[in-house]
């Protein structure tokens, strides 16, 4: 792609000023809200897509921050001039969640009640929370409804969750690599997580990003993200030295680069922000109302769903996704439903895809 | 069972007092191995059965030290009278691996040169090391050749490695829910395991049982030995209070369940042990010798072999075992296949089950 075909792009903030009651009970006095817009809102404004992030996402979902920007956004393969979620045709929107660290409002920010970081005091988030706090912006944009509301993994239990929340706020539901609530392996993944981040003396002195606990969270948690298949593929058993050297420095390439993106992942991300998306992900299961009932919880749902998963996906397998499936046809609601060949496990809805990316081009492009 | 058919045992020692050269090159300057043995050996020595353990195992695999003793070894429910492993038939030896905690010489031993623990001076020791070590307490025993080396998972590499050491001194390997080699994810787990344990301070300060990294390193083992449906059937997404309480206290019955197994196995095992059984299983591949050519590795064995999986396993998974199989048939070997349907995931070879029973049952019994 040559240098004037780069989406360039700056993010933008918005604040609400009233108390924001949580599903917990407690209350956020106010907050803001970074997020970033790719393409154009038509005249009846018609057009505007709203994407949801995962656990460790953020609002720069596409496009470049300057030309010598070295990186774009994380969706940046599907999001942009030409491709899937097309800004030549659709105005995309993506925001930061609530409690995040990379702009929003979350436990980095100064409460206001004691004029210190609120760390470990920032309150329990949910995915209903998260719905509720992007029907804001969704007014303060002063966008009726939306085209679609889409994300993969935890952002696609958003989508899920607006269509039980906002019914009639958005046209199209896209829904990938996501689960109805998370298996029992995938809460104890979670607990894992969390105790090696507050079990990390630098955690419980108040350090934000306690590198070897957030380190060892983010070594685990791509192990999950990615296929056996992806990563034999990638690293298989090969060395990174010359020969077996009998100890426990590096040998293999694969602790290599766990190392690698544990160290990275620590220096950036906020510990405190890890742990609530874990506890999001947990408490994520809008079917419980209803005594597990998926297909009453959507009964008043409208929007046209598309589902999609991947078939080397085991932390979010394709029989989650079904299950989904399932509950809307049972719900009688219009849906579609994909499970890609991919190697490349639950990462697989970051990356290009030709039957991915038509099945979401045409979903979008159909008439509602 | 009443209290007169309990087995009773009472653990021996053995030393050998000459320098052991390890596969690394290093020396052990001699060294002691704890073992127990159940069942008689008959006069012409041929019923004696050596059991490999797995990981965190011991010597400890079956019967009760007292009447009175609470839980017996851990593989009770295949080793005892009219069992699997019929003690009224067999003569069994179950040792403790050398680098354990459990009496046989390990980082918990006293260095003779330094007359400190070695700690984190024991060497690196392999598979083909502790079979070594197992072959002397063989002679030990004057036991000319073994019926049957038998384990699961760690253990049943350590039967498969002695097909290819020692090809004369065994009639039947039992090869159980085990792998020729890691896959890139097991040893991405282990290097997880390992970088909980080196990562606690408790640890870099020379505690030995470090509370909070051997637990999260428990943790992580405890997710994968258990299948995702067996986690499910055991736990679902029960939680422990009455109702979400929106906080990070334990919530799930399934995050109190992986904290009590991290505290009781971080009281009682070795850090430096556990740290010496991932490497020992990172390293393992016998085929490496042969560029990766199981067949002709294993062009020597002249024993019999039973290899069995578990269908629910993904630690190591069927098509783990399954290649183990392929390469015994390339190379022409004798050998029974078994995939048993089970729910409980790796762990089930320490199950009973009709069928894996019935297997090794009729497997020691055959004639040689």
């Amino acid at each position: 792609m040559s240098k004037q075909e780069i989406l360039l792009v700056k993010p933008k903030k918005f604040f609400i000023k009233d108390a924001f009651k949580l599903e917990s009970g407690e209350e956020l006095d106010g907050f803001e809200i970074i997020y970033e817009t790719y393409g154009e809102l038509n005249s009846d404004k018609s057009n505007a897509i709203l994407i949801c992030h995962a656990l460790s996402g953020n609002h720069h979902a596409a496009g470049y921050y300057s030309e010598d920007d070295k990186k774009p956004g994380w969706w940046d393969e599907l999001i942009g001039p030409g491709k899937a979620f097309d800004t030549n045709k659709y105005f995309i929107v993506s925001l930061n969640n609530l409690g995040g660290c990379h702009g929003s409002t979350g436990p980095g920010s100064i409460n206001k009640k004691t004029k210190k970081e609120f760390a470990s005091e920032f309150p329990i988030i949910t995915v209903s929370d998260w719905v509720k706090s992007q029907n804001l912006l969704r007014e303060f944009l002063e966008i009726d409804k939306w085209l679609s509301v889409a994300g993969g993994s935890l952002g696609g239990m958003q989508a899920l969750q607006w269509s039980i929340d906002f019914p009639d706020k958005l046209s199209k539901a896209i829904i990938i690599a996501a689960a109805p609530k998370l298996s029992t392996q995938n809460i104890a993944f979670n607990e894992v997580a969390r105790q090696s981040i507050i079990s990390d003396p630098d955690f419980e002195k108040g350090d934000a990003h306690p590198k070897k606990g957030l380190g060892l969270a983010r070594m685990l948690g791509h192990i999950t993200y990615l296929s056996e298949e992806s990563m034999k593929h990638k690293f298989g058993r090969e060395l990174k030295k010359e020969k077996i050297e009998y100890g426990y420095d590096v040998e293999f390439e694969i602790e290599s680069y766990l190392r690698y993106q544990a160290s990275n992942f620590a220096e950036s991300f906020n510990a405190h922000t890890y742990l609530l998306m874990t506890k999001a992900l947990d408490y994520f299961d809008p079917a419980k109302k209803n005594d597990g009932d998926l297909a009453k919880t959507l009964s008043d749902s409208i929007c046209q769903f598309l589902v999609i998963s991947f078939k080397s996906d085991w932390r979010f397998a394709p029989e989650k996704s079904k299950e989904i499936v399932d509950a809307l046809i049972e719900a009688e609601k219009s849906v579609s439903y994909l499970n890609i060949d991919s190697i490349q496990g639950h990462d697989s809805f970051l990356l290009q895809n030709a039957r991915y990316e038509n099945a979401i081009i045409n979903f979008l492009k159909a008439n509602v």
